[in-house]
């Protein structure tokens, strides 16, 4: 029998770092010398590299002098740097850029990607992951709540809905110049929740933050409970009782 | 630099074993005991799980001896079994069945993984791997040339289509039941082919056979060549002149 394995294995199992996990899976460098986790957050994705890695220098990039604070407890003997994406190049010798969940949020991204390739040596690669998921009930009803509430006036919830992402071909396209290898796909992954509720704690730790943090408690509180109550209406519960979260996710695997 | 194992890599990289390979790193079993390849083909599959378990005992099933003859060259250490799916059930002490591109030409797969994951016992595993692309054009164009040649009528090609494979929700509800751990995913690769008819090629060795068998040489031709139209019409060449064939696929990992 498996039991044991089987247990630990799933124990591990966090649906927040399965995406990172499986990028990693797909990177094709076995001893990176530097690897630059941009956009490192609280460092759970840095932690992935160091282990996958344990031989490179991994450095965090955060613009966030809190996340970096909390990246720093977790990871000690690791340098973690504050800094902009978009004004940040790759110093001589770094051979991955790592980017998990982040990528969306820069306008333009697809321009900052690119430009990042081209600052890459030759063997090296640049590993992104990104929601995919503007289309997604869960996400459309962000948008439709942040237009028909009070605040809808309010220009940073107008301005709070992500762009749907470019198509794969514009990745490629865009890539592919640059790019000895290239490899891009999507994994829709079906996050098992415990209820309607727990769907909207997952957003509120991401893509519900934008129209969030503009609104006052007692505003917010209504906010929610709108986005509620079209959860509850449209992510049905299966046999057992618990909920299906569809989460599309693009993936891209460049190499110089 | 990276270079040599990247070279190494991308050399292994064979677009057709990735999705099994994709499957087997989400089979939550350290050391199983008895693994069963259900229609295991030429053995490419069952090849990749001796690789991954080599202290198991790895058994390839299929219903063509063939593909069998095939298999046991490939593989002569190994035991390979004539067999219909729908008809088999699983031995004691069988840890688990790995199914790779098969299930779909069942009829009534659903109940045939249901009828299996009941046959096993606690802590076993059932890993399945389906194309589930019978929504992109080039799965449509094999349905609407077959529906509009001379060969319209033929009973067989009338019967050619695969059905859409049911929704995720329906697997779940199906599955959960009898499993402790349930995983249902997709991932749409986006296979960088040379050509348009790279694409016709890759479809002849899969879904074009009930299409392609039922016809004389002659008509085969001029089927494969209405065929190749709409590809390249649909198809086109991104900036490096090759074509991304866009394959979604869909995997479900259930522990007893």
């Amino acid at each position: 029998m498996e039991d044991w394995s089987a247990r630990q294995y799933l124990k591990f199992e966090d649906e927040r770092t399965r995406p990172p996990r499986d990028l990693l899976a797909r990177i094709p460098l076995e001893r990176p010398r530097l690897v630059v986790d941009l956009g490192c957050g609280p460092g759970n994705s840095t932690e992935l590299l160091v282990a996958r890695y344990p031989q490179a220098q991994v450095i965090g990039l955060d613009s966030s002098p809190d996340m970096l604070r909390k990246a720093r407890e977790r990871l000690p003997q690791h340098q973690f740097v504050e800094g902009d994406i978009t004004a940040w190049s790759p110093a001589a010798g770094t051979d991955l850029l790592f980017s998990n969940a982040v990528m969306q949020w820069l306008p333009n991204h697809a321009a900052v990607l690119r430009r990042l390739m081209e600052a890459l040596e030759p063997g090296a690669a640049l590993a992104v992951q990104m929601p995919d998921n503007t289309r997604e009930p869960a996400l459309v009803f962000q948008g439709e709540v942040g237009r028909s509430g009070p605040w809808a006036d309010h220009p940073e919830i107008k301005a709070a809905s992500r762009d749907d992402l470019p198509p794969v071909e514009a990745y490629y396209d865009l890539l592919r110049p640059v790019a000895s290898h290239i490899d891009i796909w999507h994994t829709m992954y079906n996050h098992v929740m415990a209820s309607p509720q727990a769907i909207v704690e997952w957003f509120k730790g991401s893509s519900l933050q934008p129209f969030l943090s503009p609104l006052d408690a007692p505003a917010r509180e209504k906010f929610l409970a709108a986005y509620a109550e079209k959860i509850a209406a449209a992510y049905k519960p299966r046999v057992d009782g618990k909920v299906l979260l569809k989460f599309p996710r693009l993936f891209i695997v460049a190499v110089r």
